[in-house]
């Protein structure tokens, strides 16, 4: 392999017996989608992850509602990358990075990798607006742990009402409040509604005829902002129909262990979950730059540090802009998008005459076809046999949306295996109205 | 139903209004059988657990080592229930038994469960034979958490031997010793090389050519006592194929985070796993009654309390012996035979004429036949192509036994989509050598 780098020109800064070392922060769909984009490339690609798995985000909300395993939605990624000779992976937590140095430093025994090329795609936490005490009682969804976590609390709270013999303190506990209400929250809704029905109705002795009660809660004058009002509607009629109370422009004030208070009103619900917002994972602060205000890093066209052509930052870490001025949204599809983007641009450098670092090389300096966001389009899923969906070319909603909806996640799902047992998980569910995955785990092992 | 009740004779001691009650402790195979063989029963089935799911335990290897989820072998009590309309299932920790006033406490508010007839079925944990200091070093495996946990030992060491450069330090992480040679050792010994033998060979870029070294450590003269020599042979043979180093006649006398020191020899070992006694629930100290040696419940040949016939324990927790002396072994066919029994003898108790509780009715005590243990035969697997069985008509070892293991495990897990899913993700893995479930969970999420 020394060989072939050898006869290339453009590696004037590196030793002449090694490759160029691509290192890309984060295995999330950016990341991930940017080292396999670089398969060819004569190059070096270490890709750090702190977890040993690429986790497929948009169906966590089934892990937290009991209708999917973790292991359906997660995949080791060495397998994903084990035929890719040029990659190799590195499991651990980033701790600073030495722009001067070109290094990035691990928390894991202060471990240095060397780049020549950084791809910063360590993605977003949820963020609570900086009431950060709220998330004690109103967990978020990011990870397979937020996940068990509040299926373990979805569950736990329904065993405990089973339990109870004070009816008032069993309506507390059959009341779950979803707090805010873009497409996770909605989703979040409805499959709890769902799960809660199933409990209920289905294989409670002695809560037979009792009602969950959940509310989704909206700080906006819609639910589903993105969508045209026309299919927020009837995404809130659907919720509706499965026994969600949906309140909008209802800004939460305050969290406890009983409940919110919302535009002023008091909600009780033993159950919250908060869908409300995110932050970007602390990359400006790794970089020493300026973050924009929901703590994104400001790139340029080419999304690359202004000043900085080795270090580049995609997916829902970097600020993005579309040529109206709108927001990159911070999806699946834009950071695959962003990451093929900047694997392209490096794959140019390393073919071309400029220098991998962009910094020279025979020509100098080229212009490059700057970052372009292409909107495929935008999907929520209101239970198990309802969905929206806006194609642009397309709108839908009810069934054919939801089909529609299993189809495009089955598909991205990144392996075959993954495919086939959430694809029949689905069916299986769709057919029997079934939750596989209901474990209450991590507690009580004492007996 | 209560006219039902009212109609029959034999509920003296109850109120004439009220069903008699039967409350079955533990949903693993004893108790959940017994609860299903009562589904006709005119009683009041009341079925508690600290757990919401009944554990398929003979696979839980499987999850310690990547090859299945936790929801793939475990099915909520509630669904498996769900159309047995006299069950109920209650979720709550045993406190304490009264006999006296025949209640089971429980430790969520103290809440009191009353009984007619009391069935305990609550298994075992693993014992470390007074050495309780050891479980921090060498974990056992009995429920869920304990299999997430070994499979987060396993696949953290094997990440940190990537991550080392430091060649001693990397060979002790590659070392993992099993202690105990029963099934489950065995059984997680051939799983474990297969799991580092994919790592390693397949994904890994920088431990191409490095092998891992497991030990299985037995302290009898044979590992799988209860086999033939012949097909223990056969099994031994097997595990030295996939890389296992086998020692017999090695008592552990030490184990530490460095590794276990056993019939005098040290043997260097970064994880342990610990697969060499179990201990019964604590029901002897519930019930007040003397144990055993291994903390079981002494039972009569009904297994039925002695002085007290409203109270019998089954499966892990009593102490049930064959005609010829040899103990009942502690195996899930074993659990669910004396389910059966003392359902069919409650069910007798119940249509005839004598009392629910045993003593007295119009015909007084009847002799009951005694229970009688059927041993079908016994398996175990040695990686994923071989294993040993011997039903006493039949030996076999090699592929056909494991093919044969494979179906006899489909075949009884519990819920038709788990079947459905166990057997995909068996087929899966026998014809693509993946481990889809590799995911180390719980840890690693402050980025």
């Amino acid at each position: 392999m020394n060989d072939r780098s050898g006869s290339k020109p453009g590696y004037g800064q590196n030793q002449a017996s090694q490759l160029p070392r691509i290192v890309i922060l984060g295995a999330g769909f950016g990341g991930l989608t940017c080292a396999r984009a670089l398969q060819a490339a004569p190059a070096e690609v270490t890709l750090v992850d702190q977890r040993n798995f690429h986790l497929f985000q948009p169906l966590l909300y089934q892990v937290a509602t009991a209708a999917l395993s973790p292991a359906d939605i997660a995949t080791p990624i060495r397998r994903i990358l084990r035929n890719q000779i040029n990659a190799k992976v590195v499991l651990g937590h980033v701790e600073a990075i030495d722009r001067q140095e070109r290094t990035v430093r691990l928390r894991e025994n202060g471990r240095l990798v060397a780049y020549d090329i950084l791809v910063i795609a360590t993605g977003a936490r949820h963020s609570y607006f900086g009431h950060e005490d709220w998330e004690a009682f109103a967990p978020g969804l990011k990870q397979i742990e937020d996940a068990l976590d509040i299926r373990n609390r979805v569950l736990d709270a329904l065993e405990r009402a089973e339990a109870t013999e004070d009816a008032d303190e069993r309506q507390r506990l059959l009341s779950f409040a979803v707090i805010g209400g873009g497409p996770t929250g909605v989703e979040l809704a409805g499959a709890i509604a769902e799960l809660a029905k199933i409990e209920l109705a289905q294989e409670s002795r002695t809560m037979h005829g009792l009602a969950a009660h959940i509310v989704l809660i909206e700080a906006g004058p819609q639910i589903l902002p993105v969508f045209v009002p026309s299919l927020a509607d009837k995404a809130r009629r659907s919720l509706e129909q499965l026994g969600v109370e949906v309140l909008t422009n209802s800004m939460v004030e305050h969290c406890d262990s009983e409940g919110v208070i919302a535009a002023g009103k008091r909600i009780e619900a033993r159950t919250l979950i908060w869908a409300a917002g995110v932050a970007a994972s602390p990359a400006a602060q790794w970089l020493d730059v300026e973050p924009d205000r929901a703590g994104r890093v400001r790139v340029l066209g080419d999304l690359s540090l202004p000043g900085d052509p080795t270090v580049f930052v995609i997916g829902d870490t970097a600020a993005v802009y579309r040529p109206d001025g709108r927001p990159v949204p911070g999806i699946a599809p834009a950071a695959k998008q962003e990451g093929n983007y900047v694997a392209e641009l490096l794959l140019r450098r390393l073919n071309g005459s400029v220098s991998i670092d962009g910094r020279g090389g025979a020509a100098g300096m080229q212009a490059q076809p700057e970052f372009h966001y292409h909107h495929a389009g935008d999907l929520a899923t209101i239970g198990h046999k309802s969905a929206v969906l806006d194609f642009g070319w397309i709108r839908l909603s009810g069934l054919l949306a939801w089909l529609l909806w299993g189809c495009v996640h089955i598909f991205f799902l990144i392996s075959f295996r993954n495919r086939m047992v959430v694809m029949l998980g689905w069916l299986w569910s769709y057919f029997a109205s079934d939750r596989g995955a209901r474990l209450i785990t991590g507690s009580g092992r004492e007996l």
